[in-house]
């Protein structure tokens, strides 16, 4: 087994060298191999998904990804900045499923933005569809517009689409992740404006007939951000398309008051995977040694359950974290009076000490 | 002057009857004239937005729109849905600036969903554009994917677009209303992976120029829809195209609690204005008499001081709703322990009283 691990920019190598060591403590035999990605790319090869790096990527069974971008990459050239590598990861491996759960930690529950009952025991889990939507979809561009509002104007595009197996396969992995948990599936769509998302719920709705003990609901994405913030845990299972999924999981994640602490995992049809953190690159903290470790940790948890068939792995590195917090240990974003503040390494050192 | 007045559908009839009250006490000099809008048309006339409807819209100087749709309707074709009779208006009335003030009223502080020191004080104008982008983008439809993931395979697509002029018209508005403001615009876009949102950057960046005095600054929509929820007061006006503006003012409106509160307008380039509440039709409550009609009646404020000259008017209709508000008369959806409950009549009686 072969796990690339690519920290890239801003805190994304101390964090995933924390999960690194805590990998290197479980004594597992895989080959780890680490490259640059991201604005560290970049700034060595003069390009933010290098072809050494998406070739690592590609052979191996599993990515272990930090964070990437940073202030300083934001004049470049689209095509060049620091996000293209994780679309064009995401392109190139067809991690179709992306999973984002959204816990409410038991020990974190007044870190969050809600009401403490609003939160406590949240577990949402996210399914965005990750490699199609407008994200991808040809022809977009800068033109002259012919007809519109103002035809002879400047204008710039991009196209919406989704094709019937793009839907299916989605569907089938958000009913069949909802057997393993409380068997509600919501998709979210926009289907009284969208032709593609119109679609999408005709698409959804048939394949839910091969899951009868699944219960399916249909929500506009706009009810849907306000149902986050006004009653979260009314929610299980949600699955979406790859727009509204990155608005809704980033909502649905800061909710939890625990983002430095979720996971995210990146799935293609062969169950090779993307790991990383649900936070960003966060270049304010970087180098400082007081981002927490611990959303990369458990990233590196769902890395062994998912592509790496490593259950037991998984469920130690995800007690040990439970253990940790126990102790009260806390990085600064989740610390409150009454723990104990410690940093990066101490962080990941605790859960190597709790395994 | 001329108001239309289009109640619709659900709790429609009941909280534009209490507008409607209100507006005759004033004793100013309009006309208004009721028509049949969404489900209510399509049963009458088979159509949603019937010609004699538009037609009393487009010459009249002001809409107050109660709102629309039910699930009776789900079933029916796309385009007889009572939603497109509120598609349909924008469009033909050119409704391009859509103002939703996100506000926080001190005696429903402790209503939202947020903690009480979040939200307290919290008043953001959220500005989305309303006759652009992939609401209207035309080519639209299904077809048989020629490429992407799946060629041959069936596909539903849909097309977003901006052209400059629409861009440059909506910026103003923000630029102009954060100048009566703190000075501040938040322009949010996903330039990181959208070419119509990268040339939205741009624009917005040009007609900065015009406006040295204002503060602006851009966000990404998942960070946005992220920000809502940590630290909602940090942003004042937010300027934003008509899908994130769906979302993002939805999820802002839920923030504050205050729903049944929010008024909103719609604006084309001649300032006639369609004014109608933040909240839906309510099916679930409809003909009880428990709505709330404050969103509502502080819409016809709006509609006095937008679209027909009456500012001192609108200043008289909405320090009646704060002294409704001060003798503690609460409607279901905003009740707490110690208020006093009233239905929707009583309500409106109450501000006609205070006016
Ligand atoms: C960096 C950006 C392109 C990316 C996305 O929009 O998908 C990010 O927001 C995410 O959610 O992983
Ligand atoms: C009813 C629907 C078409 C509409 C929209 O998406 O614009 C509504 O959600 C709104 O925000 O007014």
């Amino acid at each position: 087994m072969k796990i690339a691990v690519l920290p890239g920019d801003g805190i994304g190598t101390e964090i995933v060298a924390e999960a690194v060591k805590v990998l290197h403590a479980l004594d597992l035999d895989f080959e780890m191999e680490t490259a640059l990605v991201g604005g560290a790319a970049y700034e060595a090869f003069g390009h933010p998904l290098p072809e050494a790096t998406l070739k690592l990527a590609q052979e191996a069974d599993a990515v272990l990804f930090g964070a990437v971008g940073d202030w300083k990459f934001d004049q470049l050239e689209r095509h060049l900045r620091p996000e293209q590598a994780i679309l064009g990861l995401r392109k190139s491996l067809g991690l179709f499923a992306n999973f984002r759960p959204a816990i409410c930690y038991e020990q974190l529950v007044g870190a969050s933005s809600l009401k403490p009952e609003l939160v406590a025991g949240l577990d949402i889990l996210i399914i965005r569809e990750l490699t199609g939507d407008i994200y991808f979809g040809q022809p977009r561009g800068r033109r002259t517009a012919v007809d519109g509002h103002f035809p002879g104007a400047e204008e710039a595009f991009d196209t919406m689409r989704y094709s019937r197996p793009e839907i299916e396969r989605i569907a089938h992995v958000a009913f069949q992740a909802a057997r393993q948990r409380s068997k509600k599936v919501t998709s979210v769509d926009k289907a009284n404006v969208l032709e593609t998302f119109q679609f999408w719920k005709d698409v959804v709705t048939e394949v839910h007939q091969q899951y009868p003990d699944v219960e399916l609901e249909h929500m506009y994405v706009d009810n849907a951000a306000m149902q986050l913030v006004k009653a979260p845990k009314k929610f299980d299972v949600v699955v979406t398309g790859n727009m509204f999924g990155d608005i809704l999981s980033d909502e649905a994640s800061m909710l939890t008051g625990s983002i430095g602490m979720l996971p995210s995992a990146s799935l293609n049809a062969k169950n090779q995977g993307l790991y990383e953190p649900s936070h960003g690159s966060a270049p304010d903290i970087a180098g400082q040694g007081v981002a927490n470790p611990l959303a990369t940790i458990l990233s590196a948890a769902m890395m062994l359950r998912f592509s790496l068939q490593q259950p037991e792995a998984a469920d130690r590195i995800e007690s040990a974290v439970q253990s940790v917090l126990a102790q009260g240990l806390r990085t600064t974003d989740i610390f409150a009076p009454g723990t104990t503040k410690v940093g990066t390494m101490e962080m990941g050192d605790a859960v190597v000490a709790a395994l």
